[in-house]
């Protein structure tokens, strides 16, 4: 089958189209005939060579198509269109899924478009739910917001709680988009100190969530922005992994649960009981139209390097999709 | 009434018994006629002037005595032996406690003990189990196991879950003491290096749960202790407040919880839920000396700046209480 491998770990010159065997499934495992695959950011450390689960010469964590074989121990979904996480050699025509994180895609989304949900928004649904503990009278900061995972969160925190969504981006191109998906509140955060922008919108009472991209660059506003008993979720470090200086009685007094967490090194259990629990409260807003998948940019399996290099250049607004059967 | 109070912030020599005007209650207090105080690092703290939440002349948080008079919105509780927190004011004949507080004190414990449960015991409670979620197979790191919250610490995590106790503390009898209450494992940290022999004790896992009391001094040894997914309530800030390179990556790679608390600034509503759940769930223990509170010293009124001095030497092993009707 095609595929799309990294000869040597580096740069996205090193990624090509190359001939590799057609995986064969256990069991507990799905067959897929990819559609399409997405970008993300972890595909570009493992390019790298920096990411320590990198076991498959073949990148790529999430796919949406067509089942073509369901393993013995499992139910037949043969022929159902799905989409869902795969453990790795996502960039390919046929990939192998776990069955249990299998989501059936609504009938009106293209596959380009249902691979554009697994990865971001199961961690913004994640992140806000699972460790951020949001409900409806609440704030919460979302960074990036034009990011993928922005992008998600944005929606889902509006569509299944309604709370108050203040969000950063840097440009108002990036902030209108953001509105126009339900945040109440946008900070172009080279313009304007966005720590004193949230006091202004809370009442001075600063947020009760952050979602936290970017680390190192934000963490005195992201202290100065979060509200006694907040929670802080730390997802990224895009601006830096290392603080010169913490001191550990701004995070006791008011109070803070600062929550770091990765999605794509967790368990096969862990990814199946977010998929199904996603699948059940938020798959069903996609099939209304109240949640959209937000594409940037759709490639074709030639163009790879320049989908990587569009994504490390942070203009895409949305996700970063390769059309596996063009 | 007599009192102790703070003449100026300051030293331990600024405590001196004084007359007080008696206090008054309102409709949902109680009047205690104070039979034993206890001391706190908080105590410190405010006579100091450091605290923002001194709002009385008169020390302390919490007391064991007499309910001498019930407000009129409240449960008649006159002549109930009770201990409990109060909002300031407890080193005095009298003093004020919100009703929904007060817990009754098993027949067999004198005032003296009962007063070495509240403060610390509700801290251990609230740390291991509101924010640390300790379940029976997990392991508990607890450091300053010597210490009153230490102490209380150990013997909850080990009564109401089983879970392995691993302690920390700065010399030999301090560990015998902290075996003695249930600790599994007890580590010298003067001698040794505790994350090195957290690893051996745990099969190279590490820990699932950290009760933080020290900080900045052992924030790199803590971080290599912790489990992935592991919880780290930091309480105190012993070893220095300003840790210098923090890397987020550590927090995020192991997907980390690190949650700030402090007791004595929370909301009313919040140390009522609290003392009920405990009353509930743990005072039957002590009831059964399943539970036992740790006294280290108790002095009279006259000995208050001795008191203090007492615990300010770090030497104590438990509580150190003042016997007010002396």
């Amino acid at each position: 089958m095609k595929a799309i491998i990294v000869k040597h770990p580096g740069g996205a010159e090193q990624l090509q189209v190359a001939e590799q065997p057609k995986p064969e499934i256990k069991s507990d495992e799905l067959l897929i005939n990819v559609k399409a695959a997405a970008v993300n950011r972890t595909d570009i450390l493992s390019r790298e060579g920096q990411s320590a689960y990198m076991t498959n010469p073949i990148l790529g964590i999430e796919v949406a198509g067509v089942v073509e074989a369901s393993g013995n121990g499992t139910e037949d979904k043969n022929g159902m269109r799905v989409t869902g996480l795969v453990n790795s050699g996502g960039y390919a025509e046929y990939a192998v899924m776990p069955a249990d994180r299998a989501m059936e895609i609504p009938e009106h989304l293209s596959f380009e478009e249902a691979v554009a949900i697994p990865e971001v928004f199961l961690t913004a649904y994640q992140t806000l739910f699972w460790l951020g503990n949001l409900s409806k009278d609440e704030t919460v900061l979302i960074h990036a917001g034009g990011s993928g995972v922005g992008t998600a969160a944005i929606q889902l925190a509006k569509q299944l709680t309604n709370a108050k969504v203040i969000t950063t981006a840097g440009s108002e191109e990036k902030l209108q988009f953001c509105r126009s998906l339900g945040a109440d509140v946008g900070i172009n955060y080279k313009e304007q100190h966005f720590d004193v922008e949230v006091m202004k919108a809370t009442n001075n009472q600063g947020v009760d969530l952050v979602l936290d991209f970017i680390g190192a660059s934000y963490w005195e506003k992201n202290l100065n922005s979060i509200n006694v008993d907040g929670r802080w979720i730390l997802i990224g470090v895009l601006g830096g992994a290392v603080i010169e200086n913490v001191n550990l009685m701004d995070i006791m007094s008011k109070r803070i649960k600062l929550i770091g967490t990765l999605l794509t090194p967790r368990s096969d259990d862990y990814k199946a009981a977010l998929s199904k629990d996603f699948e059940t409260k938020a798959m069903p807003l996609f099939e209304r139209e109240q949640l959209k998948p937000v594409i940037d940019h759709v490639f074709s399996p030639g163009e790879a390097q320049q989908a990587h290099e569009h994504m490390e250049s942070n203009k895409n607004i949305g996700k970063i999709v390769l059309k596996m059967d063009d």
